[in-house]
């Protein structure tokens, strides 16, 4: 709807302001990428909710004659992997390291539900070519910055390490094949807690296998200080009073992880507000040198539904006036009048038609328009209009300057 | 690339700017629709470059097995059916008439060539509601408007009525299985001449149809004065100066059109730079009442092309100053150092990562950046920061508030 569509386009005006702010440059990728792009890189269970689109012309015959794979595209479901492939290919004519920012749309064929649907807005930033934790504190930093942007307070963030969690899972015997489904659920923690994971944990992985995790991964035996103190410690330089958890229970989903991962968390929203980690391995996937790399996303539509319920995610964007048309004849003088408001810097909408006032004036209000402007026979003959303030019902006879100082005036 | 990408962004703001000075309401629609809103519905050539989405899980397993439709879903190939059957189902909740703003990305599944991709993007302004040409006038007028914000001159309007072309066809007695045909040959006027023209039309519909339609079509013979004439004298009073010119060859694809159809070209193009019209029947078709509207289009990469082209196409969108980092011992102060510039409105770049300082200089390079900060140990001490202005060379130790005032006096 029109209201959320003008807040949307200032948030993300907003958060492209931060990211630029800090540096980042804006990229770009197709939103259809080749499958062999977005399976088998790493993408965990999101691999399994890709929209796949068909083969065309001679190639789906060919395809469907041999009982060969009939689609051929995806839509992303990401920003990472295809930021990945592109930068395979583009990054030697980059600055290095490369700050990316990159925002667009994904797609995961999954039920839907508030603050979760099959189409959503992902705003990444991403550092590629540096293996220093100062990227993942720089990341860390410029999401909090975001947030802080917007007024939103409360958000914190959870910080692990995916090695930590590898060396957890090795330690406590857990066979490779296993170590997939045991990440799932301690990675339910927040939602079903404690006990109940540990029972999860036992059936599957017996009760020494479970007991270690339990120690490593529930308790916060298994993390390493470094380098997670250190981008703690930089992420409170850049952003004071920022609230991060060194939380060894965190997992994200991703398999591409390869170090710190971390993720933003508000109270009023079950899941959480974005993410990432570091995925130094993803790059060298599609061709281009092995390149460090660490990145972070905003989930757009769950920052909506939080700035929604602070009464911030509508924007009326309404029209500083609605010129109305008397007649046929009178609709030049009408269009005059607007295109000289509008030369003055405002917003003019000259109801596009004809009608009665009455149905005129209703449309002014629909769109909440500070003045509804008519022009008549009487004054089109003496150079003038008649203004109303819609708020008021006051109504004034004025030449074009008076009516555009008022009107400037007013808004 | 992001040079593009920035100022594509910039574009994307004018042209959101200037319709909304005509009080034209953003609005969003999903990439995804239904196949059965894209066929079938006047989509003409473009529901043949449908990307098609297969059917999921136990559905796909389904339509498998009974040889059915792999398909159900399908990527957007224009902006207008998905705005209509938005409108069918929201229309009772918005103004009247609706005055629609729409951006977004379509997809053809054609052969890329320049100024022409598999995905693009398309810029609508449609006016739901009105039967009146004043809605014509100002959708012709505030496109126009767009080209004049970019300071694009020589954009020249093409305008035609689709009950001339339908009454010349009869008139002509082409039967109704080769209209179609002989729209697409007419159309090829600009590119291939009239002679080629006629010879095409006497090959498929014989020499007497093709003298009639050349009559018609070619000469300008078929077309009624009304409405055209006042459409192109009020796009007149709104953008004085505007070429209008009534062209009876002009087809425009598209089949869901009912009365005046227009086109914009520019001579450094072939093909069009965007186009509309009338399209009264089409909200009917998915289940809300017959509304009359008329909408027309940008095209975002042909845009992006000429400015391109006029040296406006690129836009380094390049951060004020980097601060480089001496060691990850001194990190906190060069991030410190950032926060403080950035605070004060600066977009500033700490460098992320650590190494010589050669490569964070060349980094500054590459990032277009004006200033890069040094601060050793020996300036930390002090309290100061070395700034190198990169284009002469110059250097001077100076304070943060210093720093400040040349780095933004000089952006």
């Amino acid at each position: 709807m029109p209201d959320q569509v003008a807040a949307r386009t200032k948030a993300v005006e907003t958060i492209s302001r931060v990211y630029r702010s800090h540096g980042f440059q804006p990229v770009a990728t197709s939103a259809v990428e080749e499958l062999s792009t977005l399976l088998g890189q790493g993408g965990g269970e999101n691999e399994k909710l890709i929209f796949k689109i068909m083969k065309r012309g001679e190639a789906l015959e060919r395809a469907a004659a041999e009982k060969a794979e009939l689609a051929d595209l995806g839509l992303r479901f990401d920003l990472t992997l295809p930021l990945a492939r592109w930068y395979s290919k583009h990054g030697s004519t980059l600055p290095h390291p490369f700050k990316a920012f990159h925002l667009g749309p994904v797609w995961r064929a999954e039920r839907a539900q508030k603050g979760r649907y099959r189409e959503f807005t992902q705003c990444d930033i991403d550092i590629i070519g540096s293996d220093s934790w100062g990227a993942e504190a720089e990341v860390i930093a410029a999401i909090l910055k975001v947030f802080e942007a917007f007024g939103l307070t409360g958000v914190k963030v959870h910080l692990n390490d995916r090695r930590a969690v590898d060396a957890a899972l090795a330690a406590a015997g857990i066979p490779e094949d296993k170590r997939g489904h045991a990440c799932v659920v301690v990675d339910k923690l927040d939602k079903i807690g404690k006990d109940e994971v540990l029972k999860e944990l036992e059936a599957s992985i017996g009760a020494a296998g479970a007991a270690s995790l339990a120690t490593a991964l529930l308790s916060g035996g298994g993390v390493a200080a470094d380098p997670l103190d250190k981008i703690a410690a930089s992420v409170k330089t850049l952003v004071p009073g920022a609230e991060i958890e060194i939380d060894p229970s965190l997992m994200r989903g991703m398999g591409y992880y390869t170090g710190p991962v971390f993720e933003f968390r508000h109270a009023s929203l079950s899941g959480s507000l974005g993410g990432g980690g570091r995925y130094d391995k993803l790059t060298a996937k599609f061709g281009g040198a092995a390149t460090p790399a660490c990145g972070g996303s905003i989930g757009f539509e769950r920052l909506m539904l939080i700035l929604e319920e602070k009464g911030q995610g509508l924007d009326h964007a309404a029209p500083d006036a609605v010129v109305t048309v008397f007649d046929d004849a009178l609709r030049a003088r009408s269009l005059e009048v607007g295109a000289a408001l509008r030369g003055k810097g405002l917003a003019i909408d000259v109801y596009p038609g004809t009608g009665k006032l009455k149905a005129q004036f209703k449309y002014a209000d629909q769109k909440k328009a500070g003045y509804a402007i008519v022009i008549g026979p009487d004054e089109a003959a003496k150079g003038v209009m008649n203004v109303k303030a819609l708020a008021t019902g006051v109504e004034q006879s004025l030449t074009l300057d008076e009516a555009c100082a008022l009107i400037a005036g007013k808004h």
